[in-house]
């Protein structure tokens, strides 16, 4: 990591060569201020250039040039990182400024293909237009997340990216068939086979997948597709616990099938905090309840999943599964719950976190997490203005909850800085006790290291350090980030 | 490679003293024999001595002792591998006699988590032990395959098994949410927690999947358990071609639902050979068609499955993408479909193959493929027998065929060992033209290593090679399998 070099203006006249034109915005141009900021204005971004290459041949010779003079390479997609993975501190000890390599002019289907249920496309391709692809082609690219107007699909991939489908297709890792990508000295993995099984040596694939830019740069991918939901049922249903929507999942699936695509748990203090922003919004459930589910399940056309799902909303309520609960008799209503869901994160963002946690726990194991949790920030001392407030909510039929902290009511932000460090300390150390993951579907970045380093094994943090210097034996891909020099 | 050492007198006595009493065995013993021969009688294997460890701890000191001594390890499981990789042939270059790891001591579920969907089972734990033990927690254990009285999960796993049921839940990769595993310095990477999304850095797990033994022992897994199907649709259906089969499993899919458990494509040709050492069996298709498929889709109960396709069943003949076919009525026709299938193989071996295939194409190849291999296999010549005779069948769904080449109707596979050869070679070079891969579902071991070489990304060879070398500096883990020394 020491032995990375500042570029110099003969290095960046040669980077620039192998691109088209425009290819390489000067770092001190406003050109080049998207790329150091991110979502939650947390870091500062420094670069000594903005690269972005066309092709994949272009990023070959940009890594190849950059593996000769031993320079950083900071891989960008869409920006939306919530861990720091994309971008070089201003304040980083992570030595000389990298180059950017952005891949959003990497942004082609390169091949649609239905009969083979699969999809190639550029790393930079955005994932709503992915979707909108699948769609054209009478076919369902199944991820789904908040960003996904401006996140893109190498992004995803590099991060392995969650959302709300995961229950049924799975994260980003599982709904990938293949990759292209660009290895540290240069060389071109292909691997954009729309194969199902294919057992030829290492998987490198699923190696890249989550690397965070820090094995090799994505260019490309084969991704399934599925066929388009005929029927689909949406559901906001209240209950008792957040352990009784674990039971209520169970229930749900045993009874309905396996055609889960959401089972998001919301809590009353979400709901608390829309009726603010939005009160003139209309909660479809009464008297708020502590804890809901917003449920979707899909089969084919004609297969009367309506109708079983209603049957089998009435036996929940009987059982005390659910205590409240309404079906989307129509596309207004079914968007209307989904806006709620939704509109979570930007009114937790108006009202301003404390802490923020992207946690996974056994599903076994949520209602005691949550109920351990809950003591422990009750634990904080707010001063004077009252006691912290939680927003739980997330994919709880993965078990990964998005646990947020804010700070009394009325109170502001600002001073609760100093809490901000303990309280993450706090929860983790009860995720790791609880058995689950520090990280469940934002990864590691820069954010994180600290907490890979304390909580991870130690036999799998020094197997990543082993393969990170096998295939950058350079350390210039994404200095700084997921594994700490 | 070469560094490696044969173990000495007093490494073997250091080995013993790790084990419990009776886990050394002796190689010049009977009782080592099965450790030395595979599946298919095409290799002879050897060792210095059988280690049967009855804990990760025993693993893990046996791979102390032999990293500090350079020993080379080979790891087993049931031994049921189509390609080598569980044992060390005599006429192997690969150096000094190994030791060999066998597993089957280490066969105790850990733990049963039905509200996890989760069940912990060590590496030694026989497949079908692993179906009953989900079974009496009242969930699936879907991996199936042939070998499933035999083969151990921790093999399956090391060699990412496939078998019947991969379309709706996946290979075993996709069945693992973690793993324990021994490096091969010793060190034990634990990863056991049953979570379903966990993005704390590099995926260890996927990598040590399909490494077949060469990066780690794996001595322990948490694995996905499911509902068990409440309803099972069963059917066998003529189809006018292998294309025709993917067409109607697109239908099905579209029409059904993602229930699929199984899609087997039959030709003609092994029903044919089902006949000879079957003769008082019925089919239940008439007029023995070139093509036939075995399907099977699975629900909950109550859910209608039956009847709905018992609909679409009509409209498949209506549409000529089905031109003959039976629903199973009953278990025990349920059960003699599947006999028909599973019985395959043992046809195949009674008869005795000149080659055998185990590839998979794109989904829109696989007839063009058939296509032109039934072309390339008429130009050998068979001399005055006859042609050779093909049985193509297995998991078409996924894209994944067992091509098998016999010789011509009378004729002694002793007869045709020269055109095993030029036969293997003429049928992948058709795959690589086509797009598919050299192994689906079986793996590299030791016996497609030349064929990985050959059709190889060369990135990817590099990078393997790398990452072997950082995982494993000295060699010793299944020396001579996968990547070549």
């Amino acid at each position: 990591m020491t032995t990375l070099t500042e570029p110099t203006p003969e290095h960046l006249a040669e980077l620039s060569a192998c691109l088209d034109a425009g290819g390489l915005i000067d770092a001190a141009s406003d050109a080049a201020l998207p790329y150091f900021v991110d979502p939650r204005d947390v870091y500062r971004g420094r670069a000594a250039a903005i690269l972005k290459p066309a092709s994949t041949g272009q990023v070959a010779a940009i890594l190849r040039l950059c593996h000769r003079h031993r320079i950083g390479v900071v891989p960008y997609g869409g920006g939306t990182g919530l861990v720091g993975a994309q971008l070089s501190p201003e304040d980083s000890p992570a030595g000389p400024r990298p180059v950017v390599v952005a891949l959003e002019r990497m942004n082609r289907i390169r091949a649609v293909l239905p009969a083979d249920g699969a999809i190639i496309a550029e790393a930079g391709v955005i994932l709503a237009d992915l979707q909108a692809a699948a769609e054209d082609a009478g076919r369902l690219f199944p991820l789904s997340l908040a960003a996904q107007g401006s996140c893109r699909i190498g992004g995803n991939l590099a991060t392995n990216a969650g959302g709300v489908q995961v229950l049924r297709y799975g994260t980003a890792r599982d709904l990938c068939l293949g990759l292209e990508a660009v290895l540290a000295d240069g060389s071109v993995l292909s691997g954009l086979k729309p194969l199902r099984k294919d057992n030829t040596g290492y998987d490198l694939r699923h190696l890249l997948i989550g690397s965070e830019g820090t094995l090799g740069v994505i260019t490309a991918a084969t991704l399934k597709l599925f066929p388009l939901p005929g029927e689909v049922v949406t559901a906001m249903l209240a209950v008792p616990s957040p352990d009784g929507a674990v039971s209520l999942m169970q229930t749900l699936r045993e009874r309905l099938g396996d055609g889960f695509s959401a089972f998001e748990l919301i809590a009353g203090q979400g709901i608390a905090f829309l009726a603010q922003f939005y009160p003139s919004r209309t909660d479809p459930l009464a008297d708020r309840p502590e804890w809901r589910v917003l449920v979707e399940i899909t089969g084919p056309s004609g297969g009367g999943l309506t109708e079983r799902a209603e049957a089998v909303l009435g036996e929940l309520f009987e059982a005390g599964l659910a205590t409240d609960g309404v079906l989307a008799a129509n596309e207004a209503q079914r968007a209307h719950m989904w806006w709620m869901r939704e509109t979570l994160p930007e009114c937790n963002r108006r009202i301003g976190t404390v802490a923020t946690h992207d946690i996974s726990l056994p599903l076994s194991g949520i209602g005691r997490f949550i109920a351990a949790a809950t003591e422990t920030i009750a634990g904080f001392d707010a001063g004077s203005g009252g006691a912290l407030r939680i927003n739980c909510f997330g994919h709880v039929g993965d078990g990964n909850l998005h646990y947020n902290v804010f700070p009394p009511k009325g109170g502001r932000v600002a001073d609760y800085r100093a809490l901000a460090g303990p309280v993450v300390t706090a929860i983790h150390d009860l995720v790791d006790a609880h058995g689950g993951s520090i990280s469940a579907e934002h990864g590691i970045g820069r954010a994180k290291i600290a907490d890979l380093e304390k909580y991870g094994d130690p036999a799998k943090l020094a197997a990543m350090r082993a393969i990170k210097a096998a295939l950058d034996p350079l350390g210039i891909l994404n200095p700084g980030a997921v594994v700490a020099g």
